[in-house]
């Protein structure tokens, strides 16, 4: 039986496709209600079955929502929840699906009309995006995040753990803060990494382009637009990852330059343990 | 017709397997002969096709052969090559596999009884090592440096070209040094970034592990034992890329730190099309 009678998305790109597309599959809801500035995306997702309806009249398609879901890039959250929260019904919930979580959650910490937000992350993606991309397996095996804070309503907080539930997902709660380290040094830095690297290169001075290299720099296909505002939106999370990491980096140039072999082999070994320990989780 | 009469190869691991298996398939030898110290090694090269008889004894191994192919970790090539020339027949040749050029190339200038030294290196390898994991396919569209250096005998040249050609490999021909900058830029850097990434992490603290941290150090799964002496080997080219990309490294944290979205933007972009300058080619 649905456990919703409504939920909207706000935002049918590759994150909120899928999700009406794992939602719709599920029968999580009564009505999946899409929102859209674009009447050719909501013909597309109508299509894809990712939506039972969409409009691109915002108080439209919240006003009998239960749970309003922004799938939008982080810096359009807030000002979007701020601008839904007055057009739904006081006791709706809102959740999102944004990378960081600490300064979303502070700044929507109270809504008009009661409404309650609650953060989300769904730990899912792909280096595409927009409804194109969208697959309703997007999130087969995938976590999501739940960021209560203090003041979080209960009751908000079990209906947004019950929509990833019903959408097939794994939910863990922690704080915004707790998430933000962790998506810094599991996912932020690496992507500046790649970036990084990207950037470091002379492409036309590869007459040769080994797999290492492509490997290690495909996360950098990421779209730019969306990263600019994850980093600096989560930045001192992401400013301490990066500074341990830099340590990392310089600590293993050390004996690459003193020659020393003993010294460096350790490293490596060390690092290698780390690499497998994340395997086995 | 096989191009060769006999081609030893000394080292039986995933690299000299899978040489062995790619000849042998394409008939490029009458004779392809194996060199181990390890009898179960060359019982299975045997039944996995990769020779056509093998040897514990370097002299039987190597007495007859036109070219010798040294598939060993790169600390080990210069000695072995020193103490096979000596058991070669005058005017035969050798050359190896090591995934640095400059000091193995200039070690090896001049050989004992007239043997031609020529250095060679196909771009292709995996997490995984030892013969279990060589393959007749490992070395399909991929490419292999030769490294001519003043001194080098074209008729040496030419038969080593013929080698990497016979196995179905791209031959790319550059200087030792032209090597070891592209080898430092496109694989020893990221290899040195992936063990860095794995170093700073702490996999305890990571209840969830994103995709992009995952494959942002696969690579650093390689043979730990392999890469301390690869880096090591080529420690100028390796400082020098390590410290191009420290800067751009560096660079990317600035906007972060700064907040400023759009100089982030740009130098992310300016990545990006780097990277997508790599497919294209």
């Amino acid at each position: 039986m649905p456990k919703f009678d409504q939920v909207t998305i706000a935002g049918l790109g590759l994150i909120g496709g899928s999700l009406g597309m794992a939602l719709r599959r599920r029968r999580a809801a009564k009505r999946i209600v899409g929102l859209s500035r674009s009447r050719d995306t909501i013909r597309k997702a109508l299509a894809r079955r990712a939506i039972h309806a969409g409009t691109t009249d915002a108080r439209a398609a919240v006003r009998d929502a239960d749970l309003v879901v922004i799938a939008a890039p982080v810096d359009l959250i807030v000002p979007m929840a701020g601008r839904l929260a007055r057009m739904m019904r006081p006791g709706a919930v809102i959740t999102d699906v944004g990378s960081t979580k600490a300064a979303i959650v502070a700044a929507l910490r109270r809504l008009p009309n009661r409404v309650a937000f609650v953060g989300s992350h769904p730990i899912a993606g792909s280096e595409q995006r927009g409804l194109a991309a969208a697959s309703p397996t997007l999130f087969d095996k995938a976590s999501c995040v739940v960021t209560p804070a203090p003041g979080t309503s209960p009751a908000a907080l079990r209906k947004v753990r019950a929509l990833w539930e019903a959408a097939g997902l794994r939910v863990v709660a922690m704080s915004p803060a707790a998430h933000d380290r962790l998506l810094a040094a599991g996912s932020h830095l690496p992507h500046l990494v790649a970036f990084s690297l990207a950037a470091s290169l002379d492409p036309t001075s590869l007459s040769i382009v080994p797999r290492s290299l492509l490997d290690m720099t495909r996360v950098a296909k990421s779209d730019a637009e969306l990263w600019d505002d994850i980093f600096i939106s989560n930045r001192d999370a992401v400013l301490t990852a990066a500074s341990r990491y830099a340590r990392a980096f310089a600590a293993l140039l050390q004996p690459v330059a003193a020659g020393s072999r003993p010294r460096l082999r350790r490293l490596l070994a060390r690092a290698q343990r780390h690499r497998h320990a994340l395997e086995r989780r």
